[in-house]
Parts: structure tokens; C-alpha cells; sequence
């Protein structure tokens, strides 16, 4: 099993890609447009989650009922939703609907209706969301982080203010979508069974005409300074979460930045498992991970724990990353690449899978890698590079939030 | 593309199923063993989650530490946990691991080590798990209905309370072991690239000498009346679920069911979305689903929404269950139909997908479906069959729970 990967560029700098899996019959299909919550005024925070939710209201000669019935006579699954940088669709559908899907996409993504009589619901639902966030503190605390630990605007989140969701208006989200959704810099990815040359020409027809738009960068406040937090909330456990600047995808330290991880947080003899949770029983949930951006990357470490073991949490997970400078085993290193390595398999199997990655190594990378590249990054992982790694950034001065009754010390 | 499946049942009750996928290149492993939380006396509930915890805490001649390195040096990703009638384990990893992963399967559920050393971080984890309940609404709410709605001990769940956690010893888990661990009534499954032949001696030489067990029934409280009720808890979201009476997956009117639920809950035209969410912006999330069991099943409606509009929330959501009886459309079951065919097709693609389906299949039919089967129950709907469920299962008195600051209406 060997899926091809097609890719082209248009005229107006939209690139579309596409791999073929012969051995399916679905197809999944996925969007990046450079048109994320970044993007919006401090003051309109909360319009990127309100243009993707009123996306699908009404698009091109439908109207609202009529666009969620298309979509769900052809039983397509589909979501749209704003990330940190970009905006995303994806759908997924039996092969033979994905032409029609892509019809139904195209007229969402490039003629929305945006009916005002819509927007009242949208915002309720929204402000809805905000609110139920305190009822859910995992997702608050790293909602929490991202906000104190990345600089302006890379701290922007889907959420808003209240204030912010009540003063939205149609006028501004059309306004959004105008200024930010262009074709140079979007990326549509399709996985599953396809035929490149019908699925080339149907994309030119549909999205060929979208005229070039202007390049919006951000200005990232230099001055800022990652900022650690309690907050005290009367819940039963303690949310912990901690965050070191890491490297980007790009970096030619990448992969030694997973392969850290990995010791630390990749299956159930990995450090944070055998030392928090197997041995001492402190949490139900700890893991690490790395969160990549173009132009850096993150090592996130997460647990939430009883209120009176948080403390002891806390210090045994920073001490586990702390000891990562003494050295790490040949075995341990085996473990972590064989379970990427299974990842990586599942991941190859299934088409949303598969749309989404090409999609992401696209942005990132400027070309789709190849099963055989990523085979051997993970292939050459060793001790020697994690070690490479931890030197070139040591775990220091994490940014530490929690969210609990009581607050921590912090080391 | 159309798979294979292999079933075989040893003399000692033991059933083997396998489905050969050849397009791919991971294979998945489920297993059901009869001992889920209904078979705990209630003074132990808790037990057989705590059994999940401690099964890969060594087995055979592997302590906790060589055990789990062996699963992580394979790169299987599994899992134990308990269900209400069965224990469940499953693993994915690279087609060429499956026997190894078989081989520490056999030892974890056949020879735990049950080491008592262990135990104390294991209930401790438990006891988090079950704390932070109160920091998971959605959750509490959901399990608060099982509680209410099913007669015991089909009300059990996996959380215990926190005198029988502490009140756990190993003496215990390895009783509730010997008692429940048994070859008949347990099915394995396979989904992925396999080798039949080889794999059914495999699992002869390691499952064949597992002596058959009693059959332990349940005793259904047979005075149980579901009860309505409301928690009052200081949340920002009001959280509002309920149930009614349904069919078991053996029942005739069993798709007839799941198309009804369909017309309420699939995709963003259908009813319940139409009508709470995207006409009202009530909440943010609204769904109805079909839960079954061997003997009986259960539609059950959800939502979390504000406080000041729970009221209408459960109202209107109420009244689209009610309006059933007025008829539905051929269109909305058009709709149904294209939803469902496109999960199935989905669930093809996905071994591990494909492990769990063929077990419940068998554990509830007695043998596999095929897809044209399926697919042909999927086409055989109808406005017809969709009224005759609403006419044999009426949605009265539906049992409702609901959680937040203030008490609703009931109708």
C-alpha cells in the first residue's frame, strides 16, 4: 500500500492536493484558509467562531434549509470551524458524492448568504459556549495558558467576551470574510478514492475564478513576556498545565522535539505515566505534547488532580522534565518510535487522516512528506538527539497555570 | 472491497471472529469478556474498574514494569475498561505485532498479577476520577439518568462511591476474576491484515486450555419505577437529559428505531438541530441517540444549555419527539438513509471500527452481519417503518434528569 500524492498550484495561488486510496470508497476533503481567530480586532473577538457558524447558513442560491438539506442528502459530514491562524472545512462522504460536496463547499467558502436574521441565534449559541467553558476546567486552564503564554495576537481564542459576541454584526463578519478568505495562501486537500484529472478540473472550475487577495501578516507583540497564573475556582480537582518554548515544525529538531515527548508521555512506561499516575496514583490524566506553529513550537504538560496532591503533581512532572538533561535510555527511545511508527500506519488508513496531514505538511512545509521520509525521521531518532534537544532547550522557566481551590507553589 | 470474515467457537465456548482486510497494514483486537459492573455486589461498586486498572499491572511472568514495556515496545495502544455486562480490552498496532499483542493479552486476562502493591495508587487514581465527576456536568448528568431510569443492577456504572473504593483489597479483585473470567460467553475479535490459519491456532494454544466458567444471571429488580430528577448544582449550563423506552438490537422495528432517531438528530436538517439550535440558538449542542442492550433499548435526548432557557430548551426538544406521531417525510428519511450509509461505509475503512462492530454483532445476534445486510436494512426504510415505531413505542413519560441551578417543569 502505496497512496499517491498529487499537487498543483493555480493561477490565483490556490494549491490543491490530493492522494489516492484505491483500496477505499470514501473520500474526505479539507480546507485552510488563511482566516483565523488571529485576524480579528481585539474588539470583534469571537468573529471568526461566529463566520464559521454562520457559513453554512445559506450559501450561493440556497437558503439555510435548503443548503442543510443538499448537505445532508448526500450524507456528508461535514464541519467548519476557526483555528488560532486559519479557518477550516472538512467533510467526508462516499466517493461518488465528493463532487457534489465540493459544489456545496465551494458556494460556503466564496458566497455565503450571511442572513442577518440568523446572526441573534448564532450569537446565542455562542455566548452559550462561553459560559459553559466554566464548566469545563480542563479546557479552561488551557484556554488560560495559550492566552498568558503566547504573545499578541497568537493568543487569540475562539471564544470572545461577552461584550464582544453581543456587538457583532453582519456587516463586520462580511467584512472579515472579504478582507481575509483568498485563494493564495488556502489550501483544499482531498483523500480517498478520487480521479485526479476529473477532481483537478472541477476544482479550477469552482474555486479557479477566486480572485488573488491581499496578504494580511500579524504583528506580534514583541514585548511580551509569558505570564504564570492561579486561578482560584471552587472545583473538586486541580487543573495543572505548563508550557516550554520548543521548536516548529521546520526545525531540523523536530522530530528529536517528538521523540522528547515521547520519553516523557508515549504509552504506559513512558516517565509522566510510570511516575505520576502508575506509581504514586496522583492523577487520572497526565500527558505532554508539542504544539507547532510556522514559525515556533510549544512543549505542553497537562494533569488534573485532587487539590491535595496537586502540589506533589506538580513537582514530580517538572522533575520528570528536569531530569531529561541525565540522560536518556536506548530503550526508551525504541518504545517512542514504535509507537510513532504505529501511529503513523493508522494514520495512512484513514482518509480524514490523510486529507487533514497533507494538508498541515503543505502549510508548513511547502510539500506533502512521503510515508518513506517520515519513516526515516522517526528511524533516525536516538538518544544522541534527544540529548541534542534538551541542550538546545532545556526545560526552564515553564509558564505554569492552575485552576483550583487552593494556589501552588511554583519551583 | 469487500472483507472476509472468518468466525470460529472452541469447545470451550471461546468464540474467535476475524475480518480480513487486506488493503491495509494495522491490525485491531477486541475483546468482550462477560464481567462488567452489573456483577458486582453493590458494597464493591467500583470493582471491576479497579480489575481494569490492575489487569496490566503484571501477568504471566511479566511484572508491571517488563509489562508495559513489552505493549510499548510493540507500539499497541490499548486499553482495559469495564462496561454495565462486560469487560472490555482492545489494541491496534502494525499487522506484523498482532501475534506478540495476542500473546500479552492472553497473560493480562487469563494470569494478572493483581500485585498488591499496587492497589493503594490504584485507588487513589479511582478516587479522582470520581471527584472530578463534579467537574464534568455533561457527564454527572448522563450517569445520573442511567442511575434513575434502569431497575439494578443495570444501573451500575464504573465509579463507585468513596467508602466501597476504599474498601477494596486484592482478595476481592481476584475473586471477581475467577468468578466472571471465562471462556464461554467471551468473544475475540480481529479486523486488519490477517492470516487466518495461523491466527486461530494462535489463539487455541493461548485461550484453548481456558476452562469453562459458571454463568452468572442477573437479577432484574422487577418493582423499578424510572424517576425523574432534578440536581441542583451551581453551574453556569443547565444540563437536560431523558429517556424512553426502545427495542434491542435483536427486535424487527431495531432499524426502524435507529431511522427514527435519525429524523430527530442526523445531520444539521434534522429536527431537534433545526428546531433547538439553529431556529433558537437554545444551546450548543442537542442530539438524540439509541442505546441497546441484549433485552431492551432506550432512546435518550440531550442538551446543555443557559439556566434562563432550559425551560424552552426541554419544551421544544419534548414537543419534536412528540410531533413524531403527525407523520414524517419521505425526504427526511431519504436523508437518514445517506447518513447512515455513510457511517457504514466509514466503519469499513477502520479495523479497529471493524473489531468492535463484529463483536457487538455477535455478542448481540449470535452472528455477523454482512454489508450488503446492513445496507439493505438501511434501504428498506421508510416513512412507514419510522410511524410504525412511533405507533408501537410512543414517546410518553419520558424519565428526565436534569442538573443546574434551577428546577424545571416537567410536563
Amino acid at each position: 500500500m502505496s497512496n499517491t500524492v498529487h499537487t498543483h498550484t493555480f493561477p490565483n495561488g490556490l494549491t490543491l492536493l490530493a492522494e489516492s486510496m484505491d483500496f477505499v470508497r470514501s473520500a474526505a476533503v479539507y480546507f485552510l484558509i488563511p482566516a483565523g481567530c488571529a485576524h480579528e480586532a481585539p474588539e470583534d473577538a469571537g468573529l471568526a467562531s461566529a463566520l464559521a457558524e454562520m457559513l453554512p447558513r445559506g450559501a450561493g442560491d440556497r437558503d439555510t434549509e435548503a443548503l442543510m438539506l443538499a448537505f445532508d442528502s448526500l450524507g456528508i459530514d461535514h464541519n467548519e470551524g476557526p483555528g488560532l491562524l486559519n479557518m477550516f472545512a472538512s467533510g467526508s462522504t462516499v466517493a461518488k458524492n465528493l463532487p457534489q460536496a465540493l459544489d456545496l463547499f465551494a458556494d460556503v467558502l466564496l458566497r455565503p448568504q450571511l442572513p442577518k436574521d440568523d446572526l441573534p441565534a448564532v450569537q446565542s449559541q455562542l455566548l452559550q459556549d462561553l459560559q459553559s467553558l466554566d464548566d469545563s476546567p480542563q479546557e479552561q486552564v488551557m484556554l488560560e495558558l495559550q492566552r498568558r503564554y503566547y504573545p499578541s495576537p497568537l493568543n487569540a481564542d475562539r471564544y470572545g467576551t461577552e461584550e464582544t459576541l453581543k456587538s457583532l454584526t453582519v456587516k463586520k463578519l462580511r467584512a472579515f470574510h472579504q478582507r481575509l478568505f483568498r485563494p493564495n495562501g488556502t489550501i483544499i486537500s482531498v483523500a480517498g478514492r478520487i480521479d485526479w484529472p476529473k477532481l483537478k478540473d472541477q476544482v479550477e472550475r469552482l474555486f479557479g475564478g477566486w480572485p488573488v487577495g491581499e496578504k494580511h501578516g500579524l504583528t506580534i507583540d514583541p514585548a511580551h513576556k509569558p505570564q504564570s497564573v492561579h486561578l482560584t475556582k471552587d472545583k473538586q480537582q486541580t487543573q495543572i498545565t505548563f508550557a516550554f518554548p520548543s521548536v516548529s515544525v521546520t526545525d531540523p529538531l523536530y522530530f528529536a522535539a517528538k521523540g522528547t515527548v515521547g520519553v516523557l508521555s508515549s504509552g504506559m512506561s513512558s516517565r509522566l505515566f510510570t511516575e505520576v499516575r502508575e506509581k504514586r496514583g496522583l492523577c487520572y490524566s497526565v500527558y505532554a505534547s508539542h504544539e507547532a506553529m510556522k514559525d515556533r513550537g510549544t512543549i505542553v504538560g497537562y494533569s488534573g488532580t485532587r487539590p491535595e496532591r496537586a502540589q506533589e503533581t506538580l513537582d514530580v512532572m517538572l522533575a520528570e522534565f528536569n531530569k531529561l538533561r541525565d540522560g536518556v535510555q536506548q530503550d526508551e527511545i525504541d518504545r517512542t518510535k514504535a509507537g510513532l511508527k504505529t501511529s503513523l500506519i493508522m494514520q495512512q488508513e484513514s482518509t480524514s487522516a490523510r486529507a487533514g496531514a497533507i494538508a498541515r505538511d503543505w502549510y508548513y512545509l511547502g510539500r506533502v512528506r512521503s510515508f518513506d521520509e517520515i519513516q526515516h525521521e522517526i528511524d533516525s531518532l536516538s538518544p544522541r538527539s534527544v540529548m541534542d534537544y534538551v541542550d538546545a532547550f532545556p526545560f526552564r522557566d515553564p509558564t505554569i497555570v492552575t485552576l483550583g481551590p487552593a494556589e501552588l507553589k511554583r519551583p
